[in-house]
């Protein structure tokens, strides 16, 4: 019996699983990502945890069918590399991942981009799969994006997906890619931390950092914003309300052009908001659609952070 | 040899081609569409239109193997029915255009949108031909679009293609749809009118309305637009700018969202504008691309005023 491996590389952590041909988890195992180093120091942290995965399922690394890894960063599919990765250390220019990795574990190894990933493993296996089309909303750092047509992932040229780069506001606020008025300047978790942060500095209060610091986080986690929304923080709300809108916008421009099935929500805050992030999502939506009265559903994630590793293994399926 | 017809309806003129297997024209016709009456007048020249082009063809109506229909409003395909087309008269509920008309002539009528429409004719014979995927950007009263995936139409659930209503700047403008900071907002030749009638009012120079009626027309054409530019109006020049920004904008989320193959532009102001227009329409949208070391090319549609009676004719292909 076949079994495959999958990995989830993520600015924080690495999630490894080693799954059968059902895609049943027969082994995981979890590590921090490198904070210093590069690429090399990052490909044997890669290494240790599919082969502890591997250990969990009682075979070897060499004996996996093959190794799916979800990357950040500019993935290329077809040469196994992976480029740009800002938020692993020491990532700039191409690595070769699946080369490396495939020679410390005897076995194929392919590379995809971390958010289409995940949303292969929600349509094959999660809250896509009953749906003929649908868009990914991916809301964490950043707003990843993937698009389902006819049942199957459409890449493009290449680099299909990109809904976070989605303008909502012509000329807007600045983006972490250095455009202006992109949804993900607006609803990216990065962004709404800068902009907590500003609006504390010139004086706004909030429990957003002190919760940050006691939770000994060095940065808003989803956990930390959704603390801080529990405590009524009147910033956390506004800024969250701001990052709805501007979803709500985002995804019904999306919706107007391609009228798709479902919306599926995932990433770290659409997972941590959960139902109710998803309805307030799908009434922000709502007032943007051209054919308004036939909405389509938006959905939460089904495999949450699991989600990632599984879709990883199906690189290689 | 089976001959097929197609008609063009648009809120000014009918357009009826009657073309062979090889969508060459064997003849045709041009009327006015009614500005009085209703949807029963409407059709009565739309059966006269083709029952010209058919003559013309040496042919009767009945022995055309279908007469298909490009439409403005809501059109029903499966229902055969149109229903809100706001440019034509009198026509508020549906109307059963296909059975109607298909009645009068004696053949199976088919309906389509007029700008999907005219988007397969650009995809089958026209500028489209050469890609596996586009989007189709059709400049005129509205900002009409399709998006063709994989060489097929996306009609998704029966309404994609909504490119017009794609959020640009969230609070925005007021769209004639009721909506807010949509791209028709800024740049259909309606909304271009409606400021620029505003902007004379408040007292602004332009030579926009004086050609209007020199041109013995009774709204801002896309003829009168491009007379202004050529004598350098400033007023012109600049609701046109503000139009192609908005189109930037617009066109780079969509690429962003699906990596397309190109770009082809038609409509009235995008046909009149031709190359000149693309090329400006490309520049403004590269600022927003995501994947900017290569833009797909924007390109002019190739079939001009004739893609919608050609496009309707593929309706019964």
């Amino acid at each position: 019996m076949a079994l495959r491996g999958g990995i989830d590389l993520g600015g924080t952590k690495i999630e490894a699983v080693v799954v059968d041909e059902d895609s049943a988890v027969r082994g995981s195992a979890r590590r921090e990502t490198p904070r210093t180093g590069g690429p090399q120091d990052v490909v044997r942290e890669l290494a240790a945890a599919i082969s502890e995965a591997a250990e969990a399922a009682e075979v070897f690394p060499e004996e996996l069918a093959g190794v799916g890894v979800g990357s950040p960063g500019e993935v290329d599919r077809r040469a196994g590399t992976v480029a740009r990765a800002g938020n692993l250390p020491g990532w700039r220019g191409s690595f070769p991942v699946a080369e490396e990795l495939g020679q410390k574990l005897g076995t194929q190894v392919r590379v995809g981009n971390d958010v289409r990933v995940a949303v292969e493993a929600e349509r094959v296996l999660g809250a896509g799969r009953r749906y003929r089309s649908f868009l990914g909303v991916w809301w964490g750092t950043g707003i990843g994006g993937a698009v389902v047509i006819d049942r199957k992932l459409w890449l493009g040229l290449g680099s299909a997906g990109e809904l976070g780069h989605t303008v909502v506001r012509l000329g807007g606020a600045p983006c972490p890619c250095g455009r202006f008025g992109c949804l993900e300047a607006y609803a990216g978790r990065g962004s709404m931390e800068r902009r907590a942060r500003r609006a504390q500095e010139k004086g706004a209060k909030t429990v957003l950092f002190d919760l940050m610091q006691k939770n000994k986080r060095d940065r808003l986690t989803s956990g930390v914003w959704a603390a801080a929304i529990e405590r009524d923080d009147e910033l956390a709300i506004r800024l969250v309300e701001r990052a709805i809108s501007a979803l709500g916008a985002g995804i019904g421009s999306a919706l107007n052009l391609l009228d798709l099935d479902a919306v599926v929500v995932g990433g770290g805050l659409g997972t941590r908001f959960g139902d109710d992030g998803a309805r307030r999502i799908a009434d922000a939506m709502l007032p943007h659609l051209f054919v308004d009265d036939r909405p389509p559903p938006v959905v939460v994630s089904e495999l949450g952070d699991s989600g990632g590793a599984l879709g990883a293994a199906l690189l290689v399926a």
